[in-house]
């Protein structure tokens, strides 16, 4: 299944949340590639694999990610130039 | 929003599945009227109400949900004849 994913721009940060009811802590598996992040996330219900472009260019160290009630929340951070 | 709803009938139970991702415990909302399910959920990212026909007539009582990770689970029993 491909998660439902909303991208914010909020500045200093790119937000993503993307909707994987059903998840489970340990199979989540963010990734990212260029301008591309990709989410893999899995349960009993079914796997989601998901790929969003992101709006900016971001620091690709610290794709530190929560899970809750099924929904990954994360916050890039824009790279400076 | 409304809600993604699966329904399973497996023999002596009804198996409702709803998507509710963000919502949280304490929002959760289930109402049985004839033979409609209401359900009502809600959290940080926004609110859902849905409603869902069951495909046959369960018990009024025993309306026990569980809510793992953003998917609520209900399992009605079938009302004998």
């Amino acid at each position: 299944m491909e998660p439902l994913v909303d991208v914010f721009d909020e500045g200093d940060c790119i937000l993503v949340i993307a909707e994987v009811p059903g998840a489970e802590q340990n199979s989540i598996a963010v990734e990212l590639e260029n301008h591309t992040l990709k989410i893999r996330a899995g349960g009993k219900y079914g796997e989601y694999r998901g790929e969003v472009g992101l709006p900016a260019e971001v620091q690709p160290n610290g794709l530190a990610w929560t899970l809750n009630n099924g929904i990954v929340e994360l916050r890039l951070k824009r790279k400076r130039a």
